[in-house]
């Protein structure tokens, strides 16, 4: 049992379903969320003790307060957090980008305490009616300190994140947005660009010539447009260099094939495989 | 009950699966494979009625031939048929580019009929071991005829494709070339070119800060190197010019992105989510 009144503000996949995961485990659980449909459907399944569309309201009843909106809408709260809550209190948030969140955070009084997080989960599926108690099981869930941090909310931070059953991963914020714009946001983007690249086809036959390997590769290509469209803006400089390394990645492939050094591009090919291979050994030990 | 002897050539994951799903619905069922090990499996199984690693004695068993081996073996085997079974007969592949392989299958000579086909589903594990009888179930089965396919054969491949549960699709070698360079060969490699580039990272940490989008999105890297090198040098053109739209899509993205153009990715954003929807309609309806 988590002794605190905890406050998940936006209750989307991410907050629905760390709300559904920890209900239960904690002394008192509140939801926020500006959607009244949201809070209709939460308010029926009955997964929080109270929910509320009044951020201040549903802030002052709480000791910690877990941020869980898009990340340009987070830095937005931050930023009002002096004034909505004087006395300050503990904050958390899941945001998909790390450093300017843990910027603002650095620069709340010191009446507050704050620590960054990032569960490594997530589903091409967005809002409440997606939401799963068992998303993060297993998965690995990044906490990123800052300035603002203090030991007890360190505490309660790992408290929460083994609460939902997964596994707590310490990492700066900086270290973590380079590393998630190359096995998170390039992957969307790649997938993105895929999905549009068929659609300019507009062939009617491309669906049904089309299987698994496709499916799995455009899956991302769903992903909520608001959340990536924040993700983008505030982790720009990383993702913009792993799209130049990507491009590089391409213009070397496209000369093995023009030439068709037979050679080169099987060794190329072998070489995919191979850490295919050792990828699947890292996430299955 | 299909009233053929069908001698399938190469017993990986594809031939393998077409042996377990046709098993007890053909006359009779000759497998043919050069690997001894692979063969020992598929006895000790006994998804067949017969197994021989001389191609020679196996096609001189069958009324129809079903080659399902990496494409470039396929031309081969094409090429040497006529001195291999000089009285002819009906001749079949699931190879993965069907442009080279019709116009193989144009110049044999008129004692023999032949089809090209290529079902449109896969995994990417190769081999007799990840066969699966149910791989074809459902999924859609392109067959494109040529100069050498008769109204007997195209009807006997009809019934082949229902054996397994798949649903015939009838294209022209060229289409299902310019197609699948789209919703197959460039997914494959921009899966690869990711699986490339995150390696070179070189960072422990990598597979740790990834979900399942990374899986998602790399998986297609996993595929079997040759059957790859084979697909990608028989249907280099069509290819080629995918990777070239493929980068222009990237160019366009950077620019955005360099730019800080909200409207403009916002948009690039959304219409992405709404072609994966659309995408996603058309397969499950």
């Amino acid at each position: 049992m988590i002794d605190s009144r905890i406050c998940i503000v936006g209750l989307g996949l991410m907050g629905g379903s760390l709300a559904k995961a920890l209900f239960g485990q904690v002394e008192t659980l509140i939801g926020v969320d500006q959607h009244a449909a949201t809070r209709q459907v939460v308010l029926a399944q009955g997964d929080l003790d109270f929910v509320t569309g009044n951020l201040q309201v549903g802030l002052a009843a709480a000791d910690l307060i877990i941020l869980a909106t898009p990340v340009r809408s987070i830095l937005q709260i931050l930023g009002d957090l002096p004034t909505l809550l004087p006395k300050g209190c503990q904050v958390m948030d899941l945001g998909s980008t790390k450093q300017a969140i843990g910027a603002a955070m650095a620069a709340l009084p010191p009446t507050f305490s704050a620590i960054g997080g990032h569960p490594m989960c997530g589903k091409e599926k967005a809002g409440f009616a997606a939401a799963d108690s068992d998303l993060f099981r297993n998965q690995n869930f990044v906490l990123c300190p800052n300035e603002r941090t203090t030991p007890a909310l360190e505490k309660t931070a790992d408290a929460v994140v083994k609460a939902v059953g997964a596994n707590p991963l310490i990492l700066s914020a900086e270290a973590h947005d380079n590393i998630v714009a190359m096995t998170s946001h390039l992957p969307y983007l790649i997938s993105a660009m895929l999905m549009h690249q068929v659609s300019a086809m507009a062939d009617d036959r491309v669906w049904s010539v089309s299987a698994s390997g496709f499916r799995d590769t455009s899956r991302l290509a769903g992903s909520d447009p608001q959340m990536m469209l924040d993700i983008l803006l505030t982790n720009k400089e990383a993702v913009l260099s792993q799209l130049q390394r990507y491009r590089g990645e391409l213009d070397s492939l496209a000369v093995f094939l023009e030439d068709e050094d037979e050679e080169k591009i099987a060794s190329w090919l072998e070489e995919s495989q191979r850490q295919h291979m050792n990828y699947r050994k890292a996430k299955s030990s």
